[in-house]
Order: C-alpha cells, then structure tokens, then sequence
C-alpha cells in the first residue's frame, strides 16, 4: 500500500507552491505515494498550470480514493475549511498569505493525527507572515509540537547518509546554552536511535558534538561538556546504545562523512546548520540567492512522519520560475520512504 | 632580501619538529626565505637526521649571516638561553616538553619585536604541558599578546583565498558571548581590512557573520545581531571600507567560497572552525588522526608576521613519520609572503 502524503503549500508568496508542483511533475516521484496538497486552491491552481501541467487536480476523499486514473497522473486537493482565495503576490509578507499556510499546516497535522495522512512534507513559510496572521509559535516545529502536545523532540538535517539532530534549535545562542540539558541530550540521541532504526540500520552508531570549543578541553573553556553532555552519551551507552563523544564541534563532521557515524548530536542551530548547508547548498557569483539546493528537515517525536524543505520562502526569486526543487524533491522522498517503513515495518 | 623566518619547535614529544622539517626538506620552499629554527638541539637534531638528512644545521647569528653555502642547503639554528637536552618521549605530556616549547616561543617573540626576525612561524604545543611548565596563558595566541604587550588581536584561517578572522576564540561559548561587543567587532573588520590590504587587495569586500541563529531573524531570536554587530558594521563602512553584513552564519561560507567576499569575520570559534575544518581536513575511516590537513592559522594585531600550523600536537602519531607537513609548509609560506610583503610593500 503506498503511504498517503499530505503536501502543505507553504507561503503563497514564496517559492513553495512552485516547488511542490515542480517535484510533483516528475513521473518517478509522483508514483510513490498517494499525494494531497494542502492549501488554497487558486494559488496551487496558477503554480499546477505552469510548473506541471500534466497532472490533474482531484479533490481529496479519504473514504473513496480516486479510481480508473492511471498512477502517477493527478494529484489530490485539499482546501482546509474557511480559506479564501488568496491572490497571487510574489515576494510580500502578508497577514493572508501567512494564515493560509498556517491553516494548512494545521489541517494537515488534524489529518495525520487521526491516522488519515501516514506523512506530511512541508514546504516553506515565512515566519512573520505567520506572526502577522496571529499565530504565536515561532515556525512548523514549534507549531506541529503544540498541536500534537508533544514535548520532546528534534529538528534533524538529512541528506543522503549525513544526518544531524540537533538539541536546541530557533532561539538565541544565549537561550540555546542554557537550553542544553542532560534530559534534552538523551532524549536527542534516544529519538536519533529510534530513527536510524527505521531506517534500518540494526546497530546504529551516534556521535554526539560538544557545546565549547575543543568540547571545552577538559574544563578549560567552559564545564557543559563534562558535566551535562558525558553524562548523557554515558546513559545512552548504559541503554545499550553505540553512541560516541562528546567529540570537538570542529572534527565530528568529517567522521559522520566519512561514514564512521550513521548521525551526529549537535547542540545548536549552527553547529550543524553551518556544515550541513556548507555541503548542500550551491551558490553561483552574481546569482540571487541559492542555486543547487539538497538537505531535507526532519522532525523527530512527532506521532507521524513530517519532512520539510530546508530552505526559506526566498521571496527575491519568488515568481521567476527558477527555484530548485531539488530539496522539496528530497523532502517528499524521506516521507514517503519512512512512512513505507512504518507500514511495513522490517522485523 | 629574503625574509628572516623564525620557526619553533613546538612541543617536544608531538609531531612539530617532523612537521617542521619535513616542510623544510622541500628545496622550493626553503630558498623562499632565510629560516632560523628555534627549540632544543637533541630534538631538532633527531628529526633532522630522520627527515631533511640533506640540511645542514648553522648556529644562528643575525651579526654575519652564512656565507659560501649554497642557497636551501642549510637551516640556522637558534637554542633559547638555558635550554638543556629534552629526551626523547613521544606522546606525552612533559613540563620539561612545555618549558622548551614556551622558551622557544618567547625567544621567538623578543627577536621579532626586536627587528631581528622578520616574521615566526609555530609549530603545535600542548596547552596542558606548557600550562605544567608554569606558564599562565592558554594558548600561542594569549602568550604573543601578552609579551608584546597588545590588546587588539585576531586569530584568523587561512587558506588560499579562504580567509576567517575570529572576533572571540579560545573561550567557553557563553563567555564568547559576552565577548563579542562592538568595540571588539569593528577591531576585527579593522585587522582583517589591513591584512587584505598587505596581500595587494586594493578594495577588500569583508563579511561579517552574525552571533545568532539566521543573524536573530530581526530580534526574533536574540539582539546582539542588531545592537552590536550592525553597528559594527555601519561604522566600519562610514570608515569607507567595503563592510556587508551581520549574514546567517549558516549561509556566510558559500559567498566566501565562491569569491564574492575576501575574507569573513565570525564571532566565535567553532563559527569559523567548523566549516574550516570541514574544508582543510580529510579524514579516512579507520585511520587514526587525519591524513591529509592544510590550512594555517595567522595571529593580526601583532607588530611582526606570526603564522601557525592549523592542527594539535597529535601525540597519538607523534613519533611515527606519518603526519601530513602541509598545514606547516602553508604556515611557513604564507609567513614568508607576508614578511616580504611588509619589508617591499606595494604602493
């Protein structure tokens, strides 16, 4: 059985409903899943007819799926009650364009929580678009943990074999420090663990980075590494656990590529953003923003799957037509993949 | 007229005296300067011999220089007053290995404030064994400052025409933190503007990264972006420099990379360190150490050219013959371009 995929739109301004469609357009893709774009219906509407004009718009039943189309030709809609057109507006931040990616955001978290959608992939918002339309959490991750009342959980980075769960996340590096618990650390690695068993690796091995430079040098240049991150690694070995560290922030990155760790524990949002963007994204002289793009954001705790691309609503080239897929692309693919997983479990 | 370069042995039982004169044993790179090597004699002698077998050792004396020896076929040799035989003892931590390291170091020093030598070069100590030797200060870096005396300095990687300078560096994190203030940014941007300007850059473009997560996202998560960085910035460009920033730090290296910036200025070590790191150090699994490390550190502020290897002692290779003399030859090279720089500057 292929794994339903609910696909928010993303701000109707930015440069997600393009990429959606883009990667929806690709024939291989758009077999591997049963897809239901969420969001407003004239925005995806204008994206579908000029970024994938071959595919069909169906509305969405979950009590009949659609028959007698061939696989790969349509994909499914879904308007979330109440929402209105919204007209096209490329590069502005607007109250309408962030409540309409909110709505679908929480329409979308509504389905899955009711075992109605087995994923969810993301595309971008724009985080003061959503504030303006009175929403008081700071992005998807914050807004899917409310909804679903969990407390514990993890913004991972995956591309390919590298992948990064990261501690703390969108606060500032002054909050992230204190946010550095030894019960955040082993829940990090605990949930990493379960994922990497999804993935199937029998025995995974973690890595988990330090908070100070040189992982503080025993003590030398601040205490964190000694007295909250070793305790953590030691309790998650005492569970049984292969996990390493913790290891000087600026070397753990080449063990992860070159494969002697199936993923790394990072205590901030640069520790593995900058690495991990450094690897993924592209950037020609001249051009206006990003021009390869790869890396997917998983969120690790939630009751379902839910990837994410891992870039912004890039409002200077929003409506150009020239946005990579390529992470909205790799996003959908990790839903699908781990959604098939929790269906068919491997014993 | 050749550059007259210092080079200390660094500590006596890590990889510094094979680094040194492996990189010394290139023919190319010895004729680019006259290179006086400071440390203890049996020490330096035993890797000679291992070594660069076809180098001569010459006692120092800046009064009359060897005459009537072919060019690159000799290496000057300066043994701090006072400096007894070091045995032989690879791997470990020694006083008597940090007292030789820190007397080549400050040797070093009072010669280059005196105008005797034209720039230095260090090789890796070891923090604890010099720290057991009695000395106060944490690093290379801290002992410089402090025996000359100056308060505005800078620790910056380099490699070819990558080019990072750290605003705050051997620190705890939250100590960086609270280190990073206006005053300490602009001298920063003010170093590494003045360093460009020697490398015959006429208008040096300058990147500064900022302190928090996508630079505070406008104060969504924390100030310090905003209230110090910026002002920072804005000051040094009505200085006329060409300043851009507070960037994301996560996004800062690509445009580093790509060229469109000629150096960046980060505000804290693993900032700079990570993707650094990432892109001068080579890794293959199972090896003990890294293989293959390029990359160099370059101390700004100081009133004589003082370059360093990028990487530790390694004591867990120390001995072997294995270690990589790149990252030492880059040092004395780029030491050595800097000096001449400065002894024929370009108008």
């Amino acid at each position: 059985m292929k794994p339903v995929v609910g696909l928010t739109m993303g701000d109707p301004s930015g440069v997600g409903p393009e990429v959606l469609l883009k990667a929806l357009s690709d024939p291989c893709l758009i077999r591997k899943g049963r897809f239901v774009l969420i969001g407003d219906r004239f925005t995806l509407e204008r994206a579908r007819s000029r970024f994938a004009p071959d595919l069909e718009f169906v509305a969405w039943s979950d009590d009949s799926p659609p028959t007698g189309r061939p696989a790969g030709t349509f994909v499914e809609l879904l308007v979330p009650e109440g929402q209105e057109e919204v007209e096209e507006c490329f590069g502005e931040v607007r109250p309408a364009g962030g409540a309409a990616a909110a709505r679908a955001i929480y329409a979308a978290a509504d389905l899955a929580i009711a075992g109605r959608l087995d994923a969810i992939a993301t595309a971008p918002i724009h985080k003061r678009a959503v504030e303006l339309a009175g929403v008081k959490e700071i992005g998807h991750t914050e807004m899917l943990a409310r909804r679903t009342g969990i407390s514990s959980y993890s913004l991972m980075l995956v591309h390919g074999h590298m992948r990064v769960a990261h501690v703390t996340c969108h606060q500032s590096l002054r909050d992230a420090i204190t946010g550095v618990t030894e019960e955040k650390v082993l829940a990090t690695i605990r949930l990493t663990h379960e994922l990497l068993r999804t993935l199937g690796i029998r025995s995974p091995r973690i890595g988990v980075a330090g908070l100070n430079p040189h992982a503080g040098e025993q003590g030398l240049m601040g205490d964190e590494d000694l007295k909250i991150i070793r305790p953590a690694v030691d309790r998650a070995r005492r569970d049984g656990q292969e996990v390493t560290g913790p290891y000087p922030p600026d070397v753990i990155f080449p063990l992860l590529l070159s494969r002697e760790l199936d993923a790394i524990v990072v205590q901030y949002h640069d520790q593995g953003h900058i690495p991990f963007k450094l690897l993924t994204f592209r950037h020609r002289r001249g051009d206006h923003g990003m021009r390869k793009v790869r890396g997917v954001n998983l969120m690790l705790g939630l009751p379902f799957v839910r990837t994410s691309v891992d870039h912004g609503v890039a409002f200077e080239i929003a409506g150009q037509g020239v946005a990579d897929a390529g992470s909205m692309r790799d996003a959908i693919l990790l839903a699908c993949r781990l959604a098939s997983s929790q269906i068919h479990p491997k014993v």
